[in-house]
């Protein structure tokens, strides 16, 4: 099996993380050019044309970071970074959930409609164009100190993301938040309890995966 | 434990039908009003002020409808609506991530940035007031025309979203397809695997949980 990537890119990266939480090592193909576009060969493979994809020795492409993380983590239990029973799986599974659509996903409406080479690509992995939205960086911006606040509150009573333990929430928090950085949009100094926990989860060797 | 919930609304909707499918039954109390507002109450006793909720026994509460759905499905495995094996589940939750970020996020963005009701609320779960963006309609409709041909083509060689099976992601694109409907926006005439699939799972009783 190998997993099609994009180093630089946040999707990728929570996987990155996940993987390097896991102890699992997977053959990277890297499928990124300097010009932030994906490979010609790598749309016609996969016209999805987005990373990362899993494909499996049967062929099989598994696209979206958190499927291809499920995959893992339905054959390699341990460390649970998917949640330990009912209760803490739903728990792991809302938070990963919002830090995506909270986070990960305005830190690339922010980005992509400011950029200048995604004037024409306001959305990941359509052929066609799509303008950029100019009024989207106020609400990206909007939405992202929305994001800050709402974590910041869930850390002040717990050591990561979803309680007590390092979990796929984490993955997608940090990717989101360094995210938002690619738009200068950091953490605001209120929120201390964010901060801490970033401090902490970049002391990982996962933060740099 | 109960469910809040909001009948009419999206979002429920999708866990509705997967209650209906799972045969699972939960109390559930309505926090939606006519004038397309949260009740007051719910707001302050859920910040997050999203439905659903489902709130345990023990007073811990739940948001994400897939997170919920999540839940139900560890303590009750059969019928699998998640997926079966390490591969199947990854696929299931690939499509049902497809389904909400190409499907119900356009819909939902299509929607809010619409409707007059909306004018001052942009996105979902905001105290504070988010502008529309009207350049956001045709984005959202563009978006929705790549959702139906994507999944189109799926469905081409599935007689499911996700494969042989009824299952979670059928649920998200039922539940997206009608939300699509609200602001008028239907089905392709070209389409016609799509169609076969929505009206296979309209005949099905959960359909109108």
């Amino acid at each position: 099996m190998k997993i099609y990537d994009w180093h630089i890119a946040p999707n990728p990266r929570r996987l990155h993380i996940y993987l390097a939480e896991k102890g699992i090592r997977v053959d990277l193909v890297e499928v990124g050019q300097d010009d932030l576009t994906l490979a010609p060969w790598f749309r016609q493979k996969y016209p999805h044309a987005m990373v990362p994809m899993l494909e499996l020795d049967d062929g099989t492409q598994i696209g979206e970071a958190m499927a291809i993380a499920r995959y893992f983590e339905e054959l390699n239990p341990e460390p649970p970074l998917m949640g330990t029973d009912a209760r803490d799986k739903a728990i792991v599974d809302m938070w990963e959930k919002r830090a995506n659509e909270e986070g990960m996903l305005p830190a690339s409406e922010l980005f992509r409609n400011t950029h200048p080479k995604f004037a024409e690509r306001g959305l990941p992995g359509a052929a066609d164009a799509i303008p950029a939205i100019p009024e989207l960086r106020d609400r990206g911006r909007a939405r992202l100190e929305r994001f800050f606040t709402k974590f910041d509150r869930q850390l002040a009573y717990n050591t990561f993301v979803a309680g007590e333990r390092f979990t796929i929430a984490d993955a997608t928090t940090l990717a989101a938040v360094d995210f938002a950085g690619w738009s200068d949009v950091k953490i605001p100094d209120a929120c201390r309890h964010l901060q801490r926990w970033y401090d902490d989860v970049n002391q990982r060797p996962s933060a740099r995966a």
